[in-house]
């Protein structure tokens, strides 16, 4: 299972600054941190990016990459940022990402095609709307998966992401165990093993005491490695989540187990 | 998902000298310690009892009794302490546990229809073996539910064990994986939903350092309550597993979240 950092976000204000003047430290000094609290890769979420959306995605793609060589994943609903991004990439890049949105199965995912990358399709009504259970969620994989295959993309290129609702949602721990069971069916239901990710932060996005919300998170991410996750996107930072993260691995590892992998 | 404490056993040095003494002071304690650190349910491994089994199966239930209205599980090998404890229990009392060895299928099991209580069994070979894998665990599982037939006692009244084995073995890793997929596959494999029960703190039975221990149980305990546990016997006295499987609770129960329950 593989930990990605979510903290290269617009929504904090020392990184909104950063690309706002194209400052180069603060974002160098975030990703330093993301590697040494154990990020596998880092999710470059920039927003929309309004104005200048080319310029500043390679700003962020460039900068991150003179100082990491982790896998970037490339975070924004604007294609031109996207594309912007895919061409200043010198590493590996993953597009985050589509649904079946028209507008993003149009614009974004012909773009995992032209630069060979994989992508991550959100299990997502065409209107933008959370999907009510597991079936009506295995509904979406099946068509996104026809998507990209209509599109020309190999099926290995896919990851799902079966879209995590706040706990804090009338029916959100419905919502976070129905997230489970797609994770766990979804290889079955489209015949190959298909690669998954979670945003975990958004479980715990919104409102509760912090070390409620942590708890909350820490005992969610065993449950998602548990049905066998590829990847989970999350605040780095939060080292007793990833203690667990790392406990977890090895516990479903399936050899000798270390204990010095622990530490 | 239902805590039993594992507290109350021969092991403790204190447990074992009130028992030897018939000295209920020592045991009230640590069973209202255990009421208190959220025991919804108190195991009593009293060992093998090789010396008068009856009158110290008896004195230990009638203690607990006295102060605490929790189920009690009596847990030991010995049935003739079975029964005395089952004719001392004025509450609830559940027999934990029996296996295929003849022995147990032949002085244990019956004492479940005698008595109309709840029975664990353990899924172990007849020689008392770990089954090596899943494939492995279910087939004993099916045998074990034939025997509850054939002795005449309702399906509802078998829970059964997996048996969790210490991280620390060779396959350790695979083995705690392998019961998890026991404990999810278990209710179609007998065609009904079937009870089932871990031991917790069989996972970190010997040697390492005991906060990765902790570590260890707090990110397993999560995956069995995704699996669909039933009961999981643990020591009580550890208050962050205990906060784990509350928010593991508040993530599985399907309705309207309460932050106030995670207090």
């Amino acid at each position: 299972m593989i930990l990605i950092a979510d903290n290269i976000q617009i929504t904090n204000k020392k990184i909104e600054r950063a690309m706002e003047n194209y400052d180069p430290v603060p974002i160098r000094k975030m990703v330093k941190e993301c590697e040494s609290a154990g990020a596998e890769a880092i999710d470059i979420n920039s927003g929309p990016l309004y104005r200048d959306p080319e310029k500043k995605m390679a700003f962020l793609v460039e900068t991150i990459q003179e100082i990491s060589d982790l896998p970037v994943l490339i975070d924004t609903a604007n294609p031109r940022a996207i594309e912007s991004g895919l061409n200043a990439n010198k590493k590996e890049a993953i597009i985050n990402g589509f649904s079946l949105e028209p507008a993003k199965l149009e614009a974004i995912l012909p773009l995992a095609k032209k630069y060979e990358t994989d992508i991550i399709g959100y299990l997502l009504y065409p209107n933008g709307h959370v999907p009510p259970d597991e079936p009506e969620r295995l509904n979406v994989a099946v068509e996104l998966y026809q998507e990209v295959m209509k599109a020309g993309i190999e099926e290995k290129r896919l990851i799902i992401d079966p879209v995590l609702a706040p706990v804090t949602w009338n029916n959100g721990s419905f919502q976070a165990a129905e997230v489970l069971n797609v994770i766990r069916n979804l290889p079955d239901l489209l015949g190959f093993p298909v690669k998954t990710i979670v945003g975990l932060s958004n479980l715990i996005t919104g409102g509760g005491y912090r070390e409620k919300k942590l708890l909350l998170e820490r005992s969610y991410l065993p449950m998602l490695v548990s049905s066998d996750i590829t990847m989970i996107l999350l605040n780095i930072f939060h080292a007793e989540t990833v203690r667990t993260a790392r406990a977890c691995d090895s516990l479903t590892r399936q050899k000798v187990f270390a204990w010095e992998d622990l530490g």
